[in-house]
């Protein structure tokens, strides 16, 4: 990575933190300069405006989510096994210390900052959620392929359960702080994978 | 209802617009005697601080959530009739002009938007989510007692996974814009329901 290179990833995780903190919408290309000690000319010559910089650093989250989320699943054997680390995958991805918020996924959060603002930003978000949302479904279709899942299973269904499992898990973890939540998503999960089995 | 006590609820119901609409944290005594045409000393007479706004604008959406999606379920049967009123009664409740941003629902878009603000109207929202988590465990329990669910049904695993069906639903609704959201939510809590009967 060269020089420009790492400042621009510098500026971005930088942003990112700040984004966690305060919102999205509320970085400011000058406050990042002034705790980077750039000048704010400096700065400019990465990111020609505070939106690009957002968009960035909505790609950075995602990349993140991917890395740790969907990317070891792939590795695992289609079905059960790569269901279940996609599920450990988010338990890893609620530890990150910039996935998450008190109340939830650092994504969903900036989806909520962004609900009344139109815009790439708001765009990139939703896409994010889409793909997320797809990713699951093509986990899902896999175990049907290699003949764990049954044939009619619904995959968008399952990523519907999945991820409404998922955000209740993180709900009841960070919101309610309630000791039960992992327990609770893992047998919630544990049932949605005994009903996709082929019986 | 007396001309104070009307006053009182039309500057709690535009405070409700204005949050939905900027947030919670956003709106402003100033703002608010402005549309509504009142002096701001008028204002401070119903209304002691900003914070005892914020909180009376969270005691309103909850009534209004109670009556449209909590109450509604208690005038039906035990069970699954009870279960389905409450779904039901959450459907209504994302019609509500109200209960919802692009995003989801506004209880959770308050979380979110008092994240990392502690205080007297953060705890209000998460005492709000507790008591819904409780409210769906109770008609689950109620359910067993009638004898319609099994015995060994966990009433909060039950309320984790309903809600997650609903948070689910919402996001499927509106953010993601998937007209297959009701559907798939009706399917999800079919199976949630046959999963949780006597055998």
């Amino acid at each position: 990575m060269g020089k420009g290179e790492q400042t621009r990833q510098l500026i971005v995780d930088r942003a990112l933190t700040m984004a966690q903190r305060l919102g999205l919408e509320q970085i400011t290309l000058g406050a990042l300069a002034e705790e980077l000690d750039l000048s704010k000319s400096g700065l400019f010559a990465h990111f020609k405006s505070k939106e690009q910089l957002q968009l960035e650093v909505v790609k950075e989250v995602v990349e993140r989510f991917t890395r740790i989320v969907i990317l070891p699943a792939l590795t695992k054997e289609r079905g059960s096994p790569r269901v279940q680390q996609l599920f450990q995958g988010y338990v890893e991805w609620m530890r990150a210390p910039t996935a998450s918020t008190q109340s939830g996924c650092i994504l969903i959060a900036m989806s909520y900052e962004y609900d009344d603002r139109p815009g790439p930003v708001r765009d990139a978000l939703v896409k994010a959620q889409h793909d997320w949302i797809d990713s699951v479904a093509r986990v899902a279709k896999s175990g049907v392929g290699a003949g764990e899942f049954r044939d009619d299973l619904d995959p968008k269904l399952f990523a519907f359960e999945l991820d409404g499992i998922l955000q209740s898990f993180h709900r009841a973890l960070k919101l309610l702080q309630d000791d039960r939540a992992e327990t609770m998503a893992r047998k919630a999960l544990s049932r949605l994978l005994e009903d996709s089995k082929r019986r």
